[in-house]
């Protein structure tokens, strides 16, 4: 495989001339300016294309094994991960309050994007052990915190999210593993969890585990769910952890893809553990963990895609075959043939476009954390609850669609396991499933999102678009691009409109249509923003230009037919019955 | 995994109501009827049930290997494979000249189906030796059609085709094998062969190749190519087939999917052949080859996506999640929930349309091989040479689409070798790639097909649809679904004549969306003929009418949307400077 290639110079002309990133610093009286976030990227982006990448394609084929009952990762990955916490990145966007730098959690998303294009599976560990600290910190008793937090921040240790069982995956109230008090004031956790990523693994250090379970008191359904900590290792008293806790892995699951990304089977058989906040309100505590994660799975199907598409460049520049269009020169690169490049457009067109709104929605997470304005602080996180599953769902769907895309530029090659287009399909389908299937991010958009502030937020948001293309049609060269994404803004609007109060089987049947269609708006937004700001004859300008018209041209008129689809009504839904499927 | 269950009512519902089998077979001068046809098939799909489906997830796990230079199949393929060879299934539609049983070619590309969704892997060693077959009987001469035609018809022999090589794919022009006469009629073929599927096995028997290569004195390009058969076994001067040739199996390529199928990479070391057809007209030769091939493989995408729609069904009855719509009841089977009845529905949707076109094709074929009226003939042979891109391209992209949506449909445990979902996108995914890439075959629609008899075969296909969609208004339950597909033909009707004399940029730009908008048409057409078949209310009709409307409520939409894209030009796609990619 080709190197990768940090998108160090996207993410430039983003932060500085679409974003205004030194100004919503200085709003929210951080430091970090622009020369330092590029600083960091890049370095972050050097980690990822010499550690993460050369260890991702053998990572796949010898996958993780166990090894007398315990999980032994593939070849060198874990002395990346020694590599990365020695280098401080497990505390890049961590509170200083334990022991993390505080960094913007942009600059936390897009390294995110890298280390999805070069190694998910590795990055799965550090994404996950981040979702632990958030619900830590969030709910932990002082006690707790002063143990267990700094270990995970400082990347010591690693932390896993211990929720799904056989019987219970969206449905969280089915969920049957129990915690008994031990009278000490820790709990006895007991039952079998699956689908646990990072469960086990053999990089050194304490593995804590957030594990849902129920307590003997506890009510029926989702109001009886509690949250515990429980680690691989208890203290031994002499603070040390070397007190083998009873749980250990049952199995780990043969997967589709990230295979060198342990997928446990756990056990807890009387596990030692403590509660985490209140008792019953643990689902309160795990969707802490899961919101942050989920904007992180959506840069997962944006980082594969960016990756993929590095490749699937690189090939079509090499790869020889048919004549030129003019049929004067042959065998000619196949990027000079349309449907060729139409391929490639696409995968850009999401890419950068993603990128851009995924930076949006960063910023927004960080005017939630640290606007000195409580009302702004209040605004900017329903912002980012309204496109959470926008960017989970919408990101994941167009990331494995572009994986596939930029495999089909290998043609037969791209079937073959050693050109490592295969292995971003398989890759980039779990981010579909994982964290809430993206149906699910679909039903929460429509049936909770639209509703929050009474509509409010998300008219807001839509205004907000409307204002910017009011503003980037005032380019010549935008122009067209503006009232394309305003025709299709259009369309979204009258979409919302006609879901507000709608029931359950109008919105569950227009879901997922709609979270496409508000995706492509969003990212449309981005991409008039984009062409608007790129005003010079750079050729970075010149290319953002030519995308931006690809995508409106090429991509956006999907909105009009998922429009067309919605209006058609629940009933070509509900009609067949259901013993006839 | 849950039983196979072969889609025998739905045929029946097909050759009997829809596509007027028994007066088509009459018009042919063919003795099979509607019994016959239902009696053939149902034991096919009895073979695909009890036979090669159970042996499908474990040969995806063990995969064929090289054990001592010679490829081991998985556990059971062998014995399946003399099973079918000796029940007949090999011989059932060739030609009765070289003792096959004559049947119509629908019973074949039905049969293809249903061992697609129990068994890719399996399937493509019957498949590929009917392509062998059908190229010797049109091109080899007699005295090589009498050695080698009948056991390979009969199935005591298989056939594999080496065509490719690793510099050239698409672009056959570019290939490099080598054949020197020998002096006594026969060549020494040397070069190397890469994605040879079938390529060796250990079912006993020959293996004959069909190989291009050039001769000594070959013009430059496509036409110096010739078509040489080298057996892996050559005869022996005593009535047998002993003397190994001096060609060998590679390797294995490591594939993606259809793992149990070895894709061998060949070596051809002076190896003995004898050429087929005239020197130099090879590619004709091979096309003889592709054509039927295509037919079959778009077929592989309708067979794997209602293999996965039957999973998916069984499992979304089984699994209990969530609450009923008016929240009174819960947990439910989640097939009650509005967004995995649309999954649901898509797969089926795609699945019946696509199965009744493939059968309305299938019967074009038969008309262009048996008709007795030489117009009639050519005017079918013109039909079926429109309609192979599109059942290529178009059923593989459904098809794979389809398999990402099944398994979607089972949440993480889709993503769980074992649940068998993941296989099928995995084996899936090759279809779109083999026997010419969709975007290929999107050219080829484009670039060939659209012109053939001046554009008098695309518009007397258009004028065919409009006529049965007039026929279907009457019907009032079929109104609506009519109505729908009339306005999608006006659009497809007008990108055609937009398309027509357009440059190489325009018709390269647009042939992936207009073979998509011409695949929808076509399934909304058979909708429509469905729709207005379904008169009674018997469940199969009344399910038929409700997923007919959710056919052109919520798929054909995107007819428009992929005829806004087309008409916004290829400025968009040649915008871009290729070293700005």
């Amino acid at each position: 495989m080709q190197a990768y290639l940090p998108p160090i110079e996207d993410y430039r002309f983003l932060l500085s001339e679409v974003l205004g990133f030194d100004d919503a610093m200085g709003e929210l009286g951080q430091e970090t300016d622009l020369d330092l976030a590029l600083a960091v990227l890049e370095e972050a982006g050097r980690f990822c294309a010499d550690v993460l990448h050369p260890i991702n394609r053998e990572g796949d084929e010898q996958g993780s094994r166990i090894v007398d009952g315990e999980v032994r990762t593939p070849p060198g990955f874990a002395a990346a991960y020694r590599d990365f916490a020695e280098g401080g990145w497990t505390t890049l966007s961590a509170s200083p309050d334990h022991g993390g730098q505080g960094l913007p959690f942009i600059l936390q998303l897009w390294f995110d994007e890298m280390m999805s294009a070069t190694n998910l599976s590795f990055g799965l560990f550090p994404g996950l052990t981040r979702g632990a600290c958030e619900a830590i910190a969030a709910h932990a008793s002082d006690d707790l915190k002063a143990i267990w937090l700094e270990p995970l921040v400082n990347g010591q240790w690693t932390g896993a999210m211990a929720l799904t069982e056989s019987g219970a995956g969206t449905d969280l109230a089915l969920l049957k593993a129990k915690a008994a008090p031990k009278g000490d004031g820790a709990y006895a956790v007991t039952g079998t969890k699956i689908f646990i990523s990072s469960g086990d693994h053999d990089f050194g250090g304490n593995i804590v585990h957030l594990v849902l379970a129920r307590l003997p008191d506890a009510p029926p359904g989702v109001k009886g769910i509690s949250l515990f900590l429980v680690p691989k290792f208890l203290p031994d008293g002499e603070g040390g952890f070397t007190v083998r806790n009873t749980m250990s892995v049952g199995a780990l699951e043969k997967k589709m893809g990230i295979h060198a990304q342990p997928t446990c089977v756990m056990n807890y058989d009387e596990a030692t553990g403590w509660l985490v906040g209140e008792p019953h309100r643990g689902l309160a505590a795990m969707f802490t963990m899961m919101n942050a994660e989920r904007l992180m799975v959506g840069i997962q199907g944006l980082g594969i895609a960016g990756g993929a598409y590095q490749q699937a460049v690189a090939y079509a520049r090499e790869r020889l075959q048919g004549r030129s269009a003019d049929g004067a020169r042959g065998p000619v690169s196949i990027i000079e043939h349309a449907d060729v490049r139409r391929m490639l457009l696409q995968v850009r067109a999401f890419v950068e476009g993603g990128r851009a709104l995924a930076g949006w929605t960063a910023l927004q997470l960080d005017r939630a954390r640290s606007h000195p304005d409580a009302a702004e602080r209040a605004q900017a996180d329903a912002l980012v609850a309204l496109l959470t599953p926008v960017v989970k769902a919408g990101f994941t769907d167009f990331g494995f669609e572009s994986a596939v895309q930029a495999q089909q530029v290998f043609g037969g090659h791209g079937y073959i396991r050693e050109w490592g287009m295969e292995q971003f399909v398989r890759d980039a389908r779990i981010a579909q499933i994982y964290e809430g299937t993206n149906g699910v991010q679909a039903m929460d958009l429509v049936g909770r999102k639209l509703t929050l502030g009474g509509g409010s937020v998300v008219t807001g948001f839509l205004d907000r678009i409307e204002s910017d293309l009011a503003a980037a049609q005032a380019q010549p060269d935008a122009a067209h691009v503006a009232q394309r994404v305003q025709s299709a803004l259009q369309r979204l609007r009258e979409v919302t409109v006609s879901l507000h109060g709608a029931d359950i089987h109008a919105t569950g049947s227009a879901a997922v249509d709609y979270l496409r269609m508000f995706t492509l708006v969003s990212m449309g937004w981005m991409w008039a923003r984009m062409a608007a700001a790129a005003t010079t004859g750079s050729e970075q300008h010149s290319a953002k230009r030519a995308v931006a018209r690809f995508f409106v041209d090429r991509m956006l008129p999907q909105v009009d037919a998922l429009a067309t689809a919605i209006a058609a009504g629940s009933e070509a839904i509900t009609a067949l019955a259901d013993d006839a499927f």
